[in-house]
């Protein structure tokens, strides 16, 4: 029987919104934020869009009213008291209060602030300036809005059938990867695909698959909100624009050799656990890791996130060895373009010389290579960045020149600060 | 929002029926009924259910309570106003008032008549006892029951993902042989799937997927219900079964040679047009077409249910131009375990030498074939078939000794009546 109220409701609706709440979000960006909200709240950023993959041209594909529509309507959700309730009272990495009240305080009565939107050639130009707690959260949404947009652009143009057929070769295609991946011994692997999933529904299904067919091998999802709403565990720690930002407020180059660590001592005093993981990737992992006070070697673990995979993860050992640290008690996490073939390579690799872990992220959560005609609903590389702080601009290197961001002039400074030599490129895919 | 009423009703279920409708059956199920109601309303008939598949033990599998619950529930069953209305007022075949008001009047006082369950070894024997009108309405029941609740043994195995997966890999293999088909230039194809097929949902699914896929080469469906409710042309003739009793009920040899054309001479009287097909395998096709009178020769067409199609048409096509007849007038069906390539093998071969026509069945409704664990969803060859009338048994020779059906002594006597030779022995799949 048809609910007659619930079809009046649904007619009624003047968007299909993509984001409906503040914590559909990565995790690490809350976890980001509260460190950011104590240490650096008055730090004024821009955060910019980046399509790297400018054969799609995203301002042809999507209507700038749609595109502001949904930007708008993430401008109007505010924290649910629901959702504080979960971030105040869960435990996360085995902590309860793992976000403190100043925080909560600050971030209930948060909205996001007011974004620019231009048209160029046939990109979008879309930047958001302001306080780098209140910037940063535009990330996720922004990537998730625009990525969705781009793919309903796409099934615009099918019938309905070709659409449930659509979506039932999606599915078959994830559940065998699942069941590939159920043959791993000790897999341990992760939902990191918030930022360029398919859609949201899409994402829920993939993690609910997940859930299904790895049992306690999957081990949770970085989407606060269907972590809350399937039950699961939020997981995630930090990401590039911590050491970017500090970075770019350090003054001379002595300062800036310091700020990669800065925000690690930083974090060291907040968190503790499985929460150190750290990215030593921004500046160059090699340097970073050489450089690197005692303490790091300390920490948890690793995430290995451009560059060769298998080749990060043996210098991370190496260097552990080095300390004097037992890598079989170390954590390396892997979460850079990531698909079956290749977890299960590292895996094989490295299962029982370290502990290992999986983030699985846009070839989970947005695979649908191969679907539709011209593959016109491939993922690609769409990013999120801060460009500036406090007027100075941002460096990002990574390992892999291919992912380096930056005015010409300091990507050469930090290279020379950072002591980085030739680096292999490698193609972005997602 | 959840419709409370809708859900505390669905829990309150005692059974989820697998025939809803006494019109969920096939079309010529209901011609043949309207015949036999006139010709042959008092002959007492037998229909038995046949498993030729002895590898599946459908009496382990299948829990009787379950079984008697789904047969009774068929018994409770009776024609709806709508559907009544339907039958009386729609256009079958280009013809209003198809079925006359005294069958109407009887069909809508019908219950189905009691059945006979034993368990014997690992199968069950069902049988149907009484006049014939009545009791052979039970066949497409009957069989669509014991397909779905042997499909239901093993899908009660699965998870909620795994089922989900099971029916978008089922959906996508479906769409893959209809954007197949759809290259075929002139196809004309109908769903013929009722009896074995996955249950009604399935077939429903199909069927419209059959419409948005091939649009008008998908010329409908044998069932009633979906054609009532898709708003579809129901489709079908004849079957087997008119010779069959009409050949029983003879007595001596030349009454028996003459019984097949018997059951059209009746038919030619009530049918005209594209409901003029003749079914000539029942006793062997080509002595059928040697024998036949001129007049059956002027009929629309011929359907080919058994023995290797490309030889049945081309005898049929022989015998019209021995005839004096233009085969690019006449219409070839063929209807016998059909899938994509033989499809388009007959396509190619016939399509321009005369008007050809696909009944596709249990292939297209319930091809689960490599979907589960040991096949275990792979259709088997299951009938239910007249096996006597006023006491005498019936026998079925068709042009494949695998599809024989009957006591051995009769079998040999039909043979020698109908001057049968050497038939080519072919695998029955479903």
């Amino acid at each position: 029987m048809a609910d007659i109220a619930t079809r009046v409701w649904n007619h009624r609706w003047k968007i299909d919104p993509i984001v409906r709440s503040l914590i559909d979000t990565d995790f690490y960006k809350l976890l980001m934020c509260q460190s950011v909200f104590r240490n650096k709240p008055d730090t004024a950023v821009t955060f910019s869009l980046i399509n790297r993959t400018k054969s799609i041209p995203l301002a042809k594909m999507i209507d700038e009213g749609e595109l502001r529509e949904q930007l708008d309507h993430v401008r109007s959700l505010s924290l649910t008291r629901g959702e504080s309730t979960w971030l105040r009272g869960n435990t996360f990495y085995g902590r309860r209060q793992m976000f403190r009240s100043d925080f909560m305080e600050w971030f209930e009565n948060l909205r996001l602030p007011a974004y620019h939107l231009e048209k160029r050639n046939d990109q979008y130009e879309l930047t958001f300036e302001g306080a780098w707690p209140e910037v940063m959260l535009w990330e996720i949404p922004a990537l998730a809005i625009l990525m969705e947009l781009r793919g309903r652009a796409v099934l615009d143009t099918l019938g309905r059938f070709e659409l449930q057929v659509l979506y039932a070769r999606a599915m078959t295609k994830l559940w065998e990867k699942i069941t590939a991946l159920r043959d791993l011994d000790g897999l341990r692997i992760a939902d990191f695909g918030t930022r360029r999933r398919h859609s949201f529904l899409w994402q829920d299904w993939c993690v609910q698959a997940m859930v299904e067919g790895l049992g306690p091998k999957f081990t949770g999802t970085s989407n606060c909100l269907i972590a809350m709403r399937q039950d699961l565990e939020a997981v995630g720690t930090n990401a590039h624009e911590l050491p970017m930002v500090y970075s770019a407020l350090a003054v001379g180059d002595d300062a800036l050799r310091r700020a990669p660590y800065d925000v690690l001592a930083d974090w060291h005093e907040e968190h503790s656990g499985n929460l150190r993981i750290i990215l030593p990737d921004t500046y160059g992992t090699k340097g970073f890791l050489e450089n690197a006070p005692d303490w790091l070697a300390g920490w948890t673990g690793i995430r290995i996130d451009s560059g060769d995979p298998a080749t990060g993860a043996e210098t991370a050992i190496d260097w552990w060895r080095s300390r004097g640290e037992d890598p079989m008690e170390k954590l390396v996490i892997f979460s850079d373009g990531l698909d079956v073939e290749k977890i299960e390579e590292l895996h094989r690799q490295f299962a029982g010389r370290v502990r290992v872990s999986f983030g699985w992220g846009t070839l989970l959560t947005n695979d649908f290579r191969g679907l539709v005609e011209d593959d016109a609903l491939a993922p690609f590389s769409l990013v999120c960045k801060a460009v500036s702080a406090d007027g100075r601009p941002t460096v990002k290197l990574s390992d892999n020149p291919e992912k380096a961001m930056g005015p010409a002039a300091e990507v050469e400074r930090y290279k020379r600060v950072f002591g980085v030599g030739e680096q292999v490129r490698m193609e972005v895919v997602v």
